[in-house]
C-alpha cells in the first residue's frame, strides 16, 4: 500500500484527492495547504485524511512513501527536491519546473535516489490521446506533415507566467508523446495586452526534420473556448476536438494525391476525398489513469508514460519560446 | 449603360457573369476564354453574349467601357495595363498583381487615364463583414487587441503561388478594411509538403502599434474546412464564423477586467463573463454587391470600397510574407 | 431534343430553368407566368427563351413535348390534365395535387395518353438520400425499427395549405422511397396559432407492420432551422442532417444487444457502442439529377424514380393526415 | 443541523451523497443499500458515514430527521410512506410513484404528518431553467404557443418502465414549472422494438387552452444524444439545448408578423427576422441547489420548488400517457 502525501489543495487538489482515493494499492494519508478554509473543505469530505499547514510535515513524514506537489510552479523545484532527498517518490503538476536547469537537477536527483519522478501531464492518459497514439504507432497516418493546435479561451490572467507556460504544456506534451522526436528549432511570437510583460496571446512554432511543422495557438483572450488539434499525415489526417462530448477523434483521408481533373473538380465542391471514420474512444477520467500509472510505476520500479524526460522536454521548449518571444520570433535552434 | 467585357471564364467566371447580368445599369457584351468548351458552356446559358478566344478582342473593343480580368494572377498586370491603356475601367480578381511594383504601376496608370481600378476582394461586401465594420466604426469593441484568422481546408494545390497568396488575400483585405492602419512589420512561417518550394501550410503575423497583433493560419492540407476570425477588443470581442449558415457573427463581452475573486471563480467555471449577442446580418450575395459598387463607382467617378490602394496593401503584405518565409520567419519592417 | 415549356416562374421557377438549361437532350422553349416582372427577370438571363402570360400558350403549343407545372398546388390538376390531354409529358411540382381523387385521375390520364407523369420530389435525387438508399438496399441497417424526421424553421405561413402539406412531402417521399411499403395507419396532431384553421405546427405518425413507426415533426414556427432524420435499424442506425455542409450522413452501430453489465456501464458513460462512419456522399445538385431523370424517362419510355405512384402515396398520406388532425389525432387506417 | 439518511446507493446515490455533504446545515448520517460492494465504495470515500443493508435501519432511526429515497420507482411508495409515518421529511427520486393513487396518498400523509415531501426533479434547479423561468415570468415571450422537447439517446432499456416513465419526467416537470397550468388532454404513441410491451420510442402530446401544444419526443433507440427544447411565444422564442456547454439558452424574435413582401422575401433567405440573444446562465450544479432547497424547506416549513403537487402532476400525465399508448394515441381528457 503506497502512502501518499499531497502538498497543495487549490484548484487541482480536489481532483487529485478524489482520483487517488479511488486507485487500488494506495492511500492518501496527509494533505498540506497554507489556507485553513481549503483544509476545512477537505476535512468535510475526507475526514480520514490528516491535514497540516506546512509542507515540511508532509516531506519529513516517515509514514509517507510518495509526495504529490500541486502548488504554483515557482515552488515545484524546492518541494520536489526536498521530497526526493527525503526518499519519497514524487509526482509534480505541470509544468515540472521554471527552468531546464531545475528540471535536470530533479531528474538527476531522482536517479540518484532511485525514486520515481513523474509529471502530471494528464492529457497523455485521455482516451482520445491514447487512441491517436495507437493509430500513429500502427502507421495509419503515414508520414506526419504537420501538427496544428488551438487552445484558447477567456482565461484567468496568471500573474507569474505567460499563456504559453500556462496552456501549451498540454499540447507540447501530447505532441511529444505522439511523435517522439526532438525539434530542430523553436520560435514564438506573443503580445501582452495588460502591459505587464506577460503575454496573453502567443503562437509557438516547432520545426522538425522532413518539413514537419508544429504550431500552437494559445490565448487567454478568446471569447470562445477551443481545444482542437489537427494532425496531418500523408495517408490520413486526424481532427481531435476535445470540446466534442463523444466524437472527439475523427480520421480523414489525406487526399494529397489528386490524380485526375475529375478529382480536382470534386474537391472544389466539398473539400473531401473519402469516407470519415470516428473511432470509439475509451471514455475514462484521464487523471485516474495518470494516478494509476504513478502507483504502478512505484510498485514496478518502471518509468511512467509521463516521465521526467518528457517533463524536461516541455520545460525546455517553453524556456526557448520565452527567449524567442523576447526576440520577436527569432528561430532558436534546439540543441 | 456600362458595357462590360470579361476576360477569363474559368472557376470564378460564371459567378461574375451571373451577378453582372443582374446588376442594373450594365450589360455584359463579350467574354473571352482560350478554351472552346468554356465558351460553349457560356453560350448555352447566355446566348446573347458574344464570345471570343483572344483577350485582345475584349481589350481593343470600342463597344466596351469596362473590363473584368478573371485570369490567373500572373497575367493580371499585362491584361489590366492594356485595358487601362485602351481607356477601359478595370476590375481585377484578387490578388491584384504578383508584385508591389506591378500593383503600383496599375494604380498610376488608372490615375493617369482617369479610370476606375478595382480589385475583387469579394468578402468586403459580405453582410457579416459590413456588420462587423459598422460595430467597429461605432467603437463597440473598444481598442482592438488582436485579430486571429483561420482559413484552412483540403485544397487544390496551386502550381504557381503558395497558400498565402491563394487564401490570405481574403483575410488581409478584410482586416485592412476593418482596421485601416499599416502594420509595423510582417513575418511568416511556412512549409511545403510537396517538396516543390510552394508552401501548403503557412502562418502570417502582422504587428501594429499598441500591441495589436494579427495572425493568419492558412492551409491547403486541413481535412476540415474552417473559416473563422476572432477580433478582440478591450470592450467587446467578435467571432465571425463564415461556415455558420445564419449565426455568422457573435459579439461577446471581453471580460478583461475581473475585479473580484468571485468573478475569477466564475470564469473558471464557464469561461464567460456576460451575455452574447448575435446581430441579424444582411444575407446577400457579396459578389453582387461588389459588382454594383464597380458600376456605381464608374458612374459617379468615385472610389470603390475595394480600391487599388487596398489591393496594393494586400500585395505588399504578401510580397513581404514571402520574403519572411524564405528567411524562416524573420520580422520584416513594413515601410 | 425534348422541347420543354414551363408554367410558372415564381420561387422555384429559376431553379428549374437553370437546371433544365444544363441537361443534355432538352431545350427550354417557352415559359409562362402571369406576372410581367417575373418574365422580365427571365428575359434578362435567358434571352433565347420565349415568354408568355397565359399557360394555354404553353399547353397548346405544338412545338413543345413536355410541360413543367410550377404553380401553386391548387392549379396542378387543371394544368397537368390539360397538358396530358394535349399529349405532353408532364412534370409537376410537389405535392402532385390537392386530393387523392385528382392524383389518381392524372395517373390514369397519363397511362391512357402513354405519357410520362412525374412529380418533382427533388430530395430523392440528393446524394445523401441515394447513399442511404444504397445502404438500406444492401441491408446494412437490418430491420428498420423507426424513422424520425424533424423539418422545422421560421417559415412563410401559407394561406391555402397547412404545414404538413407544405413541408412533409419531402420527408414522406424520402421515407416512401427508402422503405417501399404502405403504412397500416396515419395519424396527425396539429394546431393553428394564427386562428385561421391552418396548422403551423403539426406532428404526423405512420405505423407499419413489425412495429415500424415513422414520425414527422413539421413547423413554420421554429426559431431555428432543423432538417434531421434518424433511421433506426436493428443493426445500424443513420443520422441524416441536411444542414451539415459535408457530413450529412452518419452511420452508427445500433447497440440494441447489450450483453454484459460492463456493456451497460459503458453506455451510460458515453451513449455509444461502436465506431461511427461518415460515408462520402456525392455532392451534386439534386434538381439537376431530377431534371435528367425526366428527360431520360421520356426518351426511354420508362418510369422515373419520382413517379406518379409515389406522388399519389404522398398525397394520400397528406389527405389522411388532414382528416386525423381534425379528429384530434385519431388513427386512420390506410387502405 | 438536519440529519439525513439515504436509502439506495446506486447510479444516482453518489451524486446525492456528494452534494448533500456540501450543503450547509445538514449532515449525512447513514446510507443503506442491499449490495455490499456499493457500501464498500461509499465507505472508501466517506468513512464518516454509517452504512447498513436494510432500509428499515434508516427509516426507524431516531437520529435521522430526513430520508432520501433513491431506489427503483416501484419501491418509492412503500419506503416514502414508512419514512413519513416515522416522522421523517422525505425526498424521493423522480418519478415520485408508480400511480396517481400512490402519489396522492403520499401527499396526504405528508400533510397529516406536517413533514416536507419533495421530489427530486433536479432540472428545475438548473441555471438554464431558472433563466427561462425568469424570462417567462417577465412576459418576455408573450403568449406561449408551443413547447417541443426532444430527449433521445442510446439508452439502457429499463425492464419495468417504458421510455416515457424513464425520460419524460424531466421535460414534463420543466414545462409544468415554467407554465403552471393543467393540460386539457394527454395523448401518446409508442412502440416496443424489444417485443416485451415496454415502449423504447414514444411521443407524448399535451394540449392546453388557447391552442398551446406541448410535444415530447423520447427515445432509448437514438444513436445520438439530443436534449433540446423549443419554447415558442408570440413575442420571443427560446431554444434550450442542454448539450451546449455554455450557450444553452438562445432567445429569438418570433417573427409571426411579417407585414411586407420584403419581410417575406427576407425570411425565405435566412429564416431569421431579428437579432439573437444568449443570456449568461448561472453555471451551477442543479443537484446542489435541489439539496439546498430541501434543507431550506425543512428549516422554514415552506414548500420546495419541486414539491409533491408537481410530482403528482408528472405522475398523472405519465399514467394517462400509458393509457393513451395502449389505445393507439387516443386523446384522454385531463380532469
Amino acid at each position: 500500500m503506497i502512502r501518499i502525501g499531497i502538498i497543495g489543495f487549490g484548484y487541482w487538489g480536489p481532483n487529485l484527492v478524489r482520483n487517488f482515493s479511488l486507485v487500488d494499492g494506495c492511500s492518501i494519508k496527509i494533505v498540506s495547504d497554507l489556507r485553513k478554509d481549503r483544509l476545512d473543505l477537505l476535512k468535510r469530505q475526507y475526514p480520514g485524511v490528516a491535514t497540516v499547514n506546512l509542507s515540511d510535515n508532509v516531506i519529513n513524514n516517515k509514514n509517507i512513501d510518495a509526495v504529490v506537489v500541486a502548488t504554483p510552479v515557482s515552488s515545484h523545484f524546492d518541494l520536489a527536491s526536498a521530497a526526493l532527498s527525503h526518499g519519497k517518490h514524487v509526482l509534480i503538476e505541470k509544468p515540472m519546473a521554471t527552468s531546464v536547469a531545475e528540471a535536470k537537477m530533479l531528474i538527476d536527483l531522482a536517479k540518484k535516489q532511485k525514486k520515481i519522478l513523474m509529471v502530471d501531464h494528464t492529457f497523455l492518459y485521455a482516451g482520445a490521446v491514447q487512441k491517436i497514439k495507437s493509430l500513429i504507432d500502427k502507421n495509419e497516418l503515414g508520414n506526419i506533415n504537420y501538427f496544428d493546435s488551438t487552445r484558447i479561451n477567456l482565461g484567468l490572467f496568471q500573474k507569474d507566467v505567460n499563456v504559453l507556460w500556462d496552456l501549451a504544456p498540454h499540447d507540447i506534451s501530447i505532441f511529444s508523446y505522439l511523435f517522439n522526436k526532438n525539434p530542430l528549432s523553436v520560435q514564438a511570437i506573443g503580445v501582452s495586452h495588460l502591459k505587464n510583460g506577460i503575454e496573453d496571446v502567443a503562437y509557438l512554432t516547432l520545426r522538425y526534420r522532413s518539413d514537419l511543422i508544429a504550431h500552437f495557438n494559445c490565448s487567454w483572450s478568446s471569447p470562445i473556448k477551443i481545444r482542437m488539434m489537427l494532425i496531418g499525415g500523408d495517408k490520413k489526417m486526424i481532427v481531435y476536438n476535445d470540446m466534442e462530448p463523444t466524437e472527439k477523434v475523427k480520421v480523414y483521408d489525406s487526399g494529397y494525391i489528386l490524380k485526375t481533373d475529375e478529382d480536382k473538380r470534386k474537391i472544389l465542391v466539398d473539400y473531401r476525398v473519402g469516407d470519415i471514420f470516428i473511432p470509439k474512444v475509451e471514455i475514462r477520467e484521464a487523471l485516474f489513469e495518470m494516478a494509476k500509472d504513478f502507483i504502478k510505476s512505484i510498485n514496478a520500479g518502471s518509468d511512467p508514460i509521463s516521465n521526467g524526460a518528457l517533463g524536461l522536454k516541455v520545460v525546455k521548449i517553453l524556456e526557448m519560446s520565452q527567449k524567442s518571444i523576447k526576440q520577436h520570433g527569432r528561430e532558436i535552434p534546439f540543441k
